[in-house]
């Protein structure tokens, strides 16, 4: 996708040979239009395979997965939640995917009435990388009996396997932009 | 706001005499289409006040947010964080605030870089109790050296004093419903 290739390349910035910062863009700061872009982008490409329910994981997963969400004519969006609470319904499905970037394992958590067996589940996030997240969302939308529509990644690592597990696995995958390889702090993109 | 109003009153839950219970539309799973009614809502109001930014707090608080900026001419949003990552800077904006529904503290944090001095900032988020969250996102503005253009909430606890205390500040404050009280799991709310 051209303006998230371009925003990555002017505004992102490769930290050693594994950190792709867009967090001026993507997930601290959102550049909103982009945003907005970004999710009829992934919902031009899945609206084929007719998803009725986004789900995400909180933080950074929400603002695309609800754009997308939006542009696939306003289907509910579910995020996992990452810490339990004391308003959260003990009737959860859970799954456990380790986060690199915060160096612990988090367990994500579904309040199972939010997802009726059946639907056909969109996953949404903004990285790919080693597929902890992905993986965990998708264990939890089996164990809900849903039918896995899809993955919609914004930037996937492509250097990191997550991307390749999944096409083997036979996953309908579609990243925006693949981040190739950092060197010297220059992030290089596959083509498109 | 008559569809928040109806939501809230059909579909939430009021759980003893405080919690009230929303996240089957609200902060675990999305009605996308209010989502996007809330914050043209918000934009609505908060126009004339010309905000260039929209700063709220992961993770509920990023929907509302991300839709009230798009309502707004697709201005940035940027989203406080609740704990450090390895990838983020040290030059950060902090402020504590206590969440009484995860019975902790949370130092929220913002890059520097994304709250440029002089920005007209708009403090959006999805609840109003205490008003802990509201203080740190505005102190932080004020650290910021930005102007606080007003405080957009969706659903306010009229019975605690985060809302009172917020106006008799002389802020600009808009919640698009306001709870009374809640009686025998029953959620009353002021007329609007």
């Amino acid at each position: 996708m051209e303006a998230l290739r371009k925003a990555i390349l002017e505004q992102g910035k490769g930290i050693g040979d594994n950190i792709v910062k867009v967090d001026m863009f993507l997930n601290h700061r959102l550049d909103t239009g982009l945003i907005f872009d970004m999710g009829r982008e992934l919902a031009d490409y899945f609206r084929k395979d007719a998803p009725d329910l986004v789900l995400t994981v909180e933080a950074s997963g929400i603002a695309i997965a609800l754009t997308a969400a939006h542009f696939l004519g306003d289907i509910p969006v579910v995020f996992a939640k990452k810490a339990g609470t004391s308003t959260q319904s003990a009737d959860m499905y859970t799954a456990v995917a380790h986060s690199f970037t915060h160096g612990n394992d988090n367990t994500l958590r579904v309040d199972r009435r939010y997802l009726p067996a059946g639907s056909r589940v969109l996953v949404v996030d903004d990285f790919l990388a080693d597929g902890q997240a992905s993986h965990a969302l998708i264990s939890i939308a089996e164990q809900a009996k849903c039918v896995l529509a899809g993955v919609g990644i914004a930037v996937e690592k492509g250097f990191q396997p997550g991307g390749r597990q999944l096409r083997e696995a036979g996953v309908n995958l579609k990243s925006l932009a693949i981040v190739e390889s950092i060197e010297d702090g220059k992030i290089k993109l596959a083509e498109d």
